[in-house]
């Protein structure tokens, strides 16, 4: 039941054809969601952002065609497809020749990135070339979701040279996502250098007791650096979604 | 070697006294810190802030009463101890009387919580009322550390009306931090409601397979809730300073 | 708001005092939970029955008195606190003496168990002596919800005749609580026998290898016998929670 | 020894053929489980309803044929053969072109499912789409197994207003089965809506922390909601036996 | 029903006071286990030997009397109490003086160990002096089951020149049981010198990634020599007890 | 340096060749093993039994024909190859024809079992179907190593009469090796019905939270019935030694 | 900034163009790491040895020519490529044909391995075959680092004989490296027969129960034999590098 | 037999008295380790050093008393018992009044630590002050075995600064023991700095995620700087040990 079906009972209940028991019961009987009033409102701001990203792990190329075609016909933000394999990117580019590809990333787009309106740059950091897909997941997604994004990559705490090089980027951040695999040191390293929220994302890289991303994540978890907050491994689309979330207050506050 | 010494070498190689190579082995001679240069710069920021927090677990009353009173000292913020057992707390303010403490929270804390200063309110919800000592650990930090917050608790999600009677709440903060234990799904409940960034903190309530926590840090790290990002387990002291962090991004941009 | 104030404002509507606009606007803004349409309507049913209650862990025998007490006073329920130690009993009775208390199940009850208005009995068996206090918990929480229960303790499958000779018991049952640490076999052996839901239980009895439960717990999930679903170690209480749902199912149909 | 062979033996002792040793001896020289008298009484229902079950897994293309052919011979219940993949069904149904596949479930099937006979409708829902498989293989066997199935599904915690459109529905519900995957919050938010019990199924779905399913495991063994008990991970079809027998106490009061 | 009550029942049939179905319908009537018939047969030799066995922890002193007591009545072995802390030990002996107490196994023991009557020596074998509360255990059991021991104690392989120093003693066993906790290298060590099976104890001895013992148990099950099987963390005596069945053979050949 | 060798020089000693110093530096000189003395002598033993197995996963077939081939060359006992894949027993086979193979135990074999030497049978009994390849490498390397086995398979505890109808079998077996995975409860309820010793063989079968065996190898760690000990999961060969060297204990005490 | 460059800049000072605030802002101003001075020392060393390795898993084969060739280009050591596959390597070598690769440790080589100029000889000791790619992995680069390397391969604990006739080669090392998988006794049957540094490698060889190499890492983690440490599973590479860092302290301090 | 014995008996050989058969018998008939010709060469060095360690947790006082006792009559060398808590050594110190004690380290010793004969100096490294109990376990340790130790305490990786502060007494080390908790990074950023060994220590401090010690194990070994390995979790002495064989390679030499 919409406002509008709402109103049209109203002055039924108005001419008398309604008693005031049945606007009630109406509203009692009207599903849930449908009374639009009481609905999250973010799912505004998610409509027009957020919410037009598809998980492309285990979905068809033409079950990803006919989502993003949707997602176009009814916003301008750009219609992203996350973890698309290169076969399955293809595929879907034969029915959407205009959908951009990143092999990397393995993100497919439609659309182009929204000019950058967040509080300043995110930075995305790793601790060695290995981590790059996920990092490249990270920063994609953050530059689609309207934020400016540094890559400061392969300054693994191995090499604590390589990081200090670039301490003036990282403390001129909103933002710094860490992404590393292995031990996992980066996020602690560089929680330790600045000021702003760092979040960690730890990596699958590694092998034997990396336990697939469990070591990374632990260490990542135990940081006794300020401001670091961690999400699951492999994760570098959910740590852009919250870093986007920390770089746009202004959204908040205006909504 | 700071600054001024610096110089007044600089006069004596001008003088003749001291070669370039003498200038050239004295800095490579300092101390690598002492240069003063190339400092983390939020070193400073943290000396107002965040610095003056001491982890009071191990320490003894005496070491605890020293570094309050240094910190006390040296600047107008809030010292905070966190983890102080009632009798320990109660073996400082002999010494500190005007020292406060929450045993609740287990905060010692000397000096008063500033000012809010940050974009807006920072919401600490939790699942269940034991989760109420780390949920105090973070609103109280945040409080000291210039938030204004929120306390949203006992909303888990088994009694779904109790969390949904908070939407408005929730979805006016700047940032959530979100406390449960067992299995820990507030927090992604909780993701799902807002749009600003949620700060997630397992605790080691519960008892058997939740594993001292970590059913609930398994179960928030793989939420599937946009711009949800997490902590150690019980660590609501880490989670208010990474809130902090997000809810005064002013700084970042003043510093 | 609740129906009657949305009646008397649409009074007000008809007679011209408030617009169609100004009505929609009234129920925008209500909180989501005062609508007292949507609330879930299990939520009676609970006051009657199961929401009576306390986890009595980390509760202060004060604490209990005052939660009781406000039980008995809308109720005519029991009034249930588990996980009750002796102590804190003791002390709770010296308020409430007419209080009973089990140092078996460790639970406080305040009133009688009502007239048993299940399907059948719900059998709790258990492999060990050492897993009374589970059982315990488990039967007298599912008799305080209204159930009969038939105890057969201590016919764990390292001696198969000694559950052999309870066969008959156990097929009669109407649903089955099977209790057991260390190896946990005997939900297996149970759910072979019976063809009624079988809730296992593992308890945190054993040492070593049994991990506080987990290999009862590990054993339990990966039954091959049909019927057999699991709660969290120790939990006796959610055990008897999920069979009294089981045995109650016409309590469903009626609500 | 069948109860005529030991009335034949027991003649031939009234014709003092045989002394009451004899007869001792006989039943004890048995095989225990011809004695056909102690055997589990709820094998003959097992035999109509469950026992034709096959686990495909595992079992080449002919072994299922045989088996199913075997089932059908012998019973008027469907023949049901789980985890077939679809190479394996269409080998299968080269043999037996009437069975029928499907490639979600990946559920074969020989005859048609009975009309629902229990006490209400099982309820299956899912936190997303990826959870479909395990759902169905839910869905469908308890179908198969004589009950009235509503699918609610895509119901994710962290889209809170898609699950409380349908609280009418799970609420009327005899049973309902939450299948979810990562987080696994799903079944505790069911839980706090309804009153009936839920059987939990953790999937594997997800990634990185996940760990195949351990994290969802977890959650749901640690959920706080009443009336939660838990299956394997991935066990959609034991989920739907533990649910069907709830679903049908009548049968075991008429057995 | 014993032997002696069906015969009276069979004499009455004779009698043509009862029918063939009346002596059937008897033994289907009959609880299982007291047909006395299909009884295990190995109950006796337990009831002779093992079955005498009370694990001692969680029970109460005056328990530990009782079962001690029932015990000395019905059988002329030992009765043993295993896991006795020393403050219960002195509480039992002042109502069983008789009763010998091993602080070191924490072995109560009424009556005294018999003759051994094995096939031959049980070696029971330790990595270091704090493995020996488990040892004694195992190896005390051990005698009192009626089994010879040597005792081969602190010959970790860490220094394997002692561990050699004791090849006679170990190849002429006829079981060796191996204790050893941290990294549980004593197991392989001896499985590669002697012919004869080893049954591997892993302890709880060690610290930090020991896990109580996890460490060595995976170590065990892991052991790439022949012959060796393994008990659980800390299970002196069920190790004793599979080492003495192993070193029995011949009762089992009379039984 | 040889018996001979030494003899030799004892000769040149007496012939006033060489002093006693430097008899005493020979035996120093010579490397520890070659002095032939202290030698375990199992090691005799072996090389006419166990020692001829080779371990076929990870070598190739030519590595395969040669290991094999040496044996038949030096032994009249059969010469095993384990964990061979049918694709390289094929290949093995082209080059020794008269090689048997087994694809279901995948052992491959050059030579006759032995005529059965032990003290009795060994029966090996399993849980499910799917535990066949398991059971079968080891009851074919039992039968290679000299036992007679008996096999009593698909009697799993979730159909508790199947197991009940073999008691006898099991009861007259000298050892029993009980193959299961998932709950793995076999061996405690076979542990509970038979007085020799049982070997407990953990299998990979199970999906979800069976964790490839681990949750079998748990359960059957935590075993409570006497008498069980465990090997690794899937070892079904190990089990097979240490079954065989219970079964042979006159072959030690010949030695 | 290098040293000639501020000493440009200081004679600009002393001839006045330039003031000590210039200078020192200079410093301020130059990136971290261009200053050249408290640039860690060891990089030039690295430059010579280690850093020249590549980590040839998830490159391709172009990215490895480019890199092996810039190492070749800038130093006389040999350039290594670690984990590169058969295939890989052969797409390598038709670019550089001089390149030599082993199968077995999987390295791909640029250049001959230098003099041997360590303390003495690292010894690199296996359990079984199996680990012999890891062993190869560490004894190749442990030459290619300039040392003399002796292999003692499949000396596992289980027949000790095999490791004892080798006490002498172990006993005159400098170091040995230790590798072995499924239970991983080797490290301490090793540290208890020699008196210089073992560095253990646990394999991932095994199955079941090993967990892909954890029961060796937690068995070598927690070894009672002094002068053992441990590193990450099938890590022969890190192993190699930390041995030939003990076996030439010569140049850390001729450096 | 000693080699005096040896000589006595070739005597008697000489003198016909003896065949060269009862030589080669008695050989073969002594215990294999009184030969005193094979046994490990180390174990005489290890008497004069190592060998002298008792670790005290679980022994009591007067068995500490008598094992310091016995050290000091055999050796110069300091006697030392680790893991002595204040209680035990008040006690032990009554009796042996000139033993010190370091209720930091919690070593009791007897006797003075050696001069410092190593290559160079230890420094031992920690992430935070409540790492120390650890790391002078680890210093002392080192100390007493003859090594100059350079303690850098509290150096964490969440304060760059610090560490950098110390470059250079790092990268004079000749063996670096790294000790932290938490998420252990330090190991790594040190490995990172210098190019001598380095030995990490994972320290049980932390809480929640960080298991006692777990998680800083599993970043420690899978430090993807050079040079790295790892000891068991809190095992300081065992660094110390094993660093202090990496400094004393002459010994090795000479020996």
């Amino acid at each position: 039941m919409t406002a509008e079906e709402l109103k049209e009972r109203l002055e039924r209940f108005r001419r008398g054809e309604l008693s005031a028991d049945d606007i009630v019961s109406d509203i009692r009987a009207a599903p849930f969601e449908d009374l639009g009033f009481a609905k999250p409102d973010h799912a505004r701001e998610l409509r027009q952002g957020l919410s037009e990203v598809v998980y492309g792990e285990g979905k068809t190329a033409p079950e990803i065609v006919e989502i993003l075609r949707g997602i176009a016909a009814r916003t301008s933000r750009p219609a992203i497809a996350t973890r698309v394999s290169p076969e399955k990117a293809a595929e879907v580019r034969k029915s959407i020749p205009e959908a951009s590809y990143n092999a990397v990333s393995r993100i497919l787009c439609l659309g182009d990135a929204p000019e950058p309106d967040g509080l300043g740059a995110i930075v995305v950091a790793t601790g060695g070339t290995s981590d790059a897909p996920v990092a490249e997941e990270a920063a994609q997604t953050a530059e689609l979701l309207g934020n400016s994004v540094t890559r400061v990559y392969d300054v693994g705490v191995a090499g604590l040279e390589r990081l200090l090089a670039h301490v003036r980027e990282l403390q001129s951040a909103s933002v710094v996502i860490a992404v590393a695999g292995m031990e996992g040191a980066l996020a602690t390293a560089i929680g330790g250098l600045v000021s702003c929220p760092v979040v960690a994302v730890p990596t699958s890289v590694g092998y034997g007791a990396s336990f697939r991303g469990l070591a990374a994540l632990l260490s990542m978890v135990n940081s006794c650096a300020g401001g670091v907050t961690v999400v699951n491994i492999d994760n570098g689309f959910g740590a852009a979604v919250a870093a986007s979330r920390m770089n746009h207050p202004a959204i908040r506050n205006r909504a």
